[in-house]
């Protein structure tokens, strides 16, 4: 509150930091237009939409170009008189950043490049239930180094990786607390992503499945929907996306509805209760109520199990349409219990649930309409996800790529700085 | 973010303006340093705290003491030399608030002066369950002609009102949706509030009762922590408090966990389903668990009902014993599903748990702390509310005291403009 006039003294650094702020916001705001813009944008364009001049404009944009971020793409025609403009787009040919999952029944890993194109994926079907944290990140320090060769191969810098865990993970500190379908406590995921060789020197992150998952939602987080995002696989998890927001909660355990009860006297589940979400509406328990003997082992987003599951739902198998019929029901109860909490109206069903909706959605929407309190005055609307499959490990890889966009200027003042630094970089 | 160059022409509006700002803010400032404050507070002690000059602070208090807002209570010694400072506090002489509650067994107000002081209050016992708005409404005008009387005998002059329903409530337009035990839907209580004499041209809101009884809880709330504070009389509701302010929702229906199922099997409900929290935690199922067949009429705040409870829990009766048992464990269940989708980890228990608290505590606990997935790391505290009873009524009349102390700008200029309105006001 209190004002105070600068001293001479520091006037100086201060108006230097000053001055390198606006640049910092300048360069994201500009990366910020090239990325939401629908169509072609031009140096002109990002002038107009910022309030910035054109030659301001001109070049940051031009920084940004040097800097890999930023690629010229072609020329668009323009009304009235003039040269035609040099069209821009987020670059894809130097800089990517890497998802990682470690799943039930799975380890999937994912380059993104800037522009969001996906250049690779890595995944393997895999049963992790009562496994041992240091044989499977040994299994993930395999896929990692990988896809890192993968990278070089395409000419691609990592600029960082995320690891996507279905458990309790605080976002600031990759510390997991309890991934219970893991069998996993308390590890320190961070200083053992950091062991791997690939990504030394990186910025390192570790976040829960479905607030990952929920990023992939790119349009409603750009109109800073509400939502709740229910990521199914064995487990079930959900993130609670609040004006386009994940809303991690105080420790970055929110929107664990996996473990809350559907029936008190139901079947027994690895937290320890009983009639836990998971016993009705997990990929595990469906299978288990269809009747199935087979393995549970899947292949990445664990398509080929959900698509047994379908092709018999197809067929008329009356055992798997009640096993999903009950799994859609169960979700709708405990999904009516949070949107009563939470006071939303939206859910986007993702993981298995988006291949399985056709039977899921109808009990779901059932028990919604039924036992959400304000359902009648604001219908809650049940959709599917918008990315099929894989969404953790993308969501992971688009958490990196989103931070660096959101801050270009180290990455700009390094290539400033030393062009042969980034050679040094991509040679090593 | 474009930087423009103010007109000339708008230049001196402008400056006006920008005063005007400064000066609503230091007078707001100046309040809250009094209000938050636990020791007394000088004119010299205010302008330490913000930042103000030591006259500016001293002419900010003679209007906000001009005005009504702020008493002189006498003199501190100071420590050095000097004359001891004017100590000053909330004034109790001037200005109050209104709380007005219709719940589902009985009718309040209460009066609050800007001290937070407790200047009157009224209650009557009345089930309404299945009531009219109309009769109810004509009731509560009753009330509030008397109260307002009251406040005219005190001197005091009201500054605005608020009605705490246990329902859902928009609080930006006082629109009632749903009240599922009055029966009432869609109706707009503003305007009937609007209506009655007494509260003619003031301020007029209405909240959901949890929601406004949450914000008793000062303490919590001053030290910005995050809870959920639950809401028991013959519904049950909560207030979702994240760091210190009450997270309404989209529509301020958040919180809603009274229709939240504890048993799908379980008895019906006059929201339409089957099992929900109140069917066994309310007061009116406690009761009916314990086999009492006594009327369900309970003066404010259900005290005498709940004291009937507690009466036969202490001489040992078992029935009663089991359906606070039966209620304790039943709340457990809602609210850890509410804590694991939240990511929270405290409770209050307001209303008619207060009292209960001895019994339905052990069970509650017991539930949370096997069923909310995070409880072994980050165990749940359970605590009591810390105001007896009333906690809606007086966190309505709460509301609309904080309303008027964060912005005293208006009151203080309509003192400066014409010291008779005030008179006028007084003599009406």
């Amino acid at each position: 509150m209190r004002v105070t006039t600068l001293g001479s003294v520091a006037t100086h650094d201060h108006a230097a930091a000053r001055v390198e702020g606006v640049r910092r916001r300048n360069l994201a705001l500009a990366v910020r237009v090239i990325s939401a813009e629908p169509g072609p944008v031009s140096r002109a364009h990002i002038a107009a939409r910022t309030g910035m001049t054109r030659s301001t404009a001109s070049s940051l944009v031009d920084d940004l170009v040097g800097a890999g971020f930023v690629q010229e793409t072609g020329t668009a025609s323009r009304t009235g008189s003039g040269r035609p403009a040099t069209t821009l787009e987020l670059a894809t040919h130097r800089f990517a950043g890497l998802g990682i999952e470690v799943n039930v029944d799975y380890l999937a890993a994912s380059l993104l490049d800037l522009s969001g194109t996906v250049r690779h994926r890595a995944s393997e079907a895999r049963d992790l239930r009562g496994s041992s944290p240091e044989d499977v990140l040994g299994h993930v320090g395999e896929i990692v180094e990988d896809v890192a060769a993968e990278a070089r191969r395409q000419d691609l810098e990592l600029v960082g990786a995320c690891l996507a865990v279905p458990g309790l993970v605080g976002p600031s500190d990759g510390h997991l607390t309890l991934a219970p379908n893991l069998g996993w406590e308390d590890v320190d995921l961070v200083p053992r992503l950091e062991r791997m060789p690939a990504l030394a020197g990186l910025e390192l992150r570790v976040g829960n499945e479905a607030n990952l998952a929920a990023l992939t939602e790119r349009t409603a987080i750009r109109d800073r929907e509400s939502f709740v995002y229910v990521s199914g696989e064995i487990g079930v998890g959900a993130a609670v996306v609040i004006d386009g927001r994940v809303s991690a909660g105080r420790h970055g355990w929110a929107g664990e509805i996996g473990h809350n009860p559907v029936d008190l006297t139901g079947p027994s589940c690895s937290c320890g209760g009983r009639g836990c979400l998971e016993q009705y509406a997990g990929l595990d328990a469906i299978l288990r109520a269809s009747g199935s003997t087979e393995p549970l082992v899947t292949p990445l987003g664990g398509e080929s199990t959900t698509e047994r599951i379908v092709a018999r739902a197809r067929s008329g198998d009356m055992a798997t349409r009640r096993a999903l019929q009950q799994a859609g029901s169960a979700l709708g109860v405990v999904l009516a219990g949070t949107l009563n909490v939470l006071d939303l109206d939206r859910v986007v069903l993702g993981g298995t649930y988006r291949v399985l909706a056709p039977w899921v959605s109808p009990p779901l929407e059932e028990q919604l309409s039924s036992r959400v309190i304000g359902a009648r005055w604001s219908p809650v609307r049940v959709g599917v996800a918008s990315v099929p499959g894989e969404a953790p490990v993308l969501g992971a890889a688009l958490s990196v790529v989103d931070r660096v966009l959101a801050d270009p200027l180290p990455w700009v003042e390094r290539e400033r700085r030393s062009p042969q630094v980034r050679q040094l970089a991509a040679d090593l």
